[in-house]
């Protein structure tokens, strides 16, 4: 708790220990009892404190996702890189999947999340744009840069990004675990889901 | 609101009375916020009323859920049905995503909540079970019904679900808005996707 730390220079810290309180509250309660008095609350500072730093509950909201897209696509960005576009796309679906995983609430929070609508989403934007701009790097040297190539390597990103998010949301949600599956199918799925993904994206329209 | 009505028996009415106040709970406040006694305050009744029908929250929520997974497989039965399986796995698909679209809090809440843990679970295993066994129908008419096959089924049963569910989430999630896709990009996109799809799983693993 930033209390406690002298070091760092307090609005600094105040800042970033506001982001931390955010997921903390989110996690416990649910982004609908998010408010700057809650995150007040939970750090022990008066309810005006986290409004130097935040105008309001959506602008706090904007930064704890924007983190999220940050760190999601540094997480993309350090995954084991291959010279063939193919291997390199599933070493991404593969990085991916490990990142929504290990982070189930930040991976909520960017893509289960009513986005804060009254906030400055310029900064968010950049971050969710360079995640979304990784999956479109691998998608180019696979297809190409031409004009005429331009669409199919926005749709290509967009069937992408919906197999292995979806994956991630079946693979990680409880609803599997009701249908009495074989421990070796569920083993097999992301395997199987991931190859049939790239014979679907070699394939000729 | 039941207290109107006076047609039916009271202790049914209310029975169903709680579901639709729960879901109006969940819906303005977020699950976190779903009790028995918001919902008895919800509906103008004694904090103990919802009790005689549901043992606890979780209960309740479990009875939400289920009735979600039946109005759910209901509407994929109630697909355009085709004699040709690959036809027929494209309507499929297209149901579903109809119905993820029209209905985002009841599919959030089949796919995305965590399960009432206390509450016997039987009867939502049971219908959860069912929408499933939908998608497994279809891709026995594709591969057979045999033993050697069967694993296949499964798999790409869990495939197609995560495709088709990872398109949901993806193309009525907000995070898209901040890409700047063209239009004519956004309208091809499941189109493409389900295009891909069939052409993964129709290829030899």
């Amino acid at each position: 708790m930033p209390a406690k730390k002298t070091r760092s220079a307090p609005p600094l810290e105040l800042r970033d220990a506001c982001i931390v309180a955010a997921q903390e509250v989110i996690a416990e309660r649910g982004i609908e009892n998010l408010s700057l008095r809650e995150v007040a609350r939970k750090l022990g500072v008066s309810h005006q404190a986290p409004y130097k730093h935040y105008p309001s509950r959506d602008h706090l909201l904007a930064e704890v996702m924007r983190r999220c897209f940050q760190r999601f696509a540094a997480h993309l960005d350090a995954r084991p890189r291959h010279e063939d576009p193919e291997q390199d796309l599933q070493s991404l679906g593969l990085q991916y999947l490990a990142y929504a995983r290990e982070n189930p609430l930040e991976y909520r929070l960017m893509f289960s999340t009513t986005w804060p609508a009254s906030a400055d989403q310029a900064e968010l934007v950049r971050d969710a744009t360079h995640a979304f701009d990784v999956l479109r790097g691998v998608l180019r040297r696979m297809h190409g840069d031409s004009p005429e190539v331009r669409e199919t390597v926005e749709l290509d990103a967009l069937y992408i990004w919906s197999t292995v998010h979806g994956l991630a949301g079946v693979m990680n949600g409880q609803c599997i675990d009701s249908l009495d599956l074989k421990a070796k199918v569920l083993k097999q799925a992301v395997r199987h889901a991931m190859d049939r993904m790239g014979i679907g994206l070699a394939g000729t329209l």
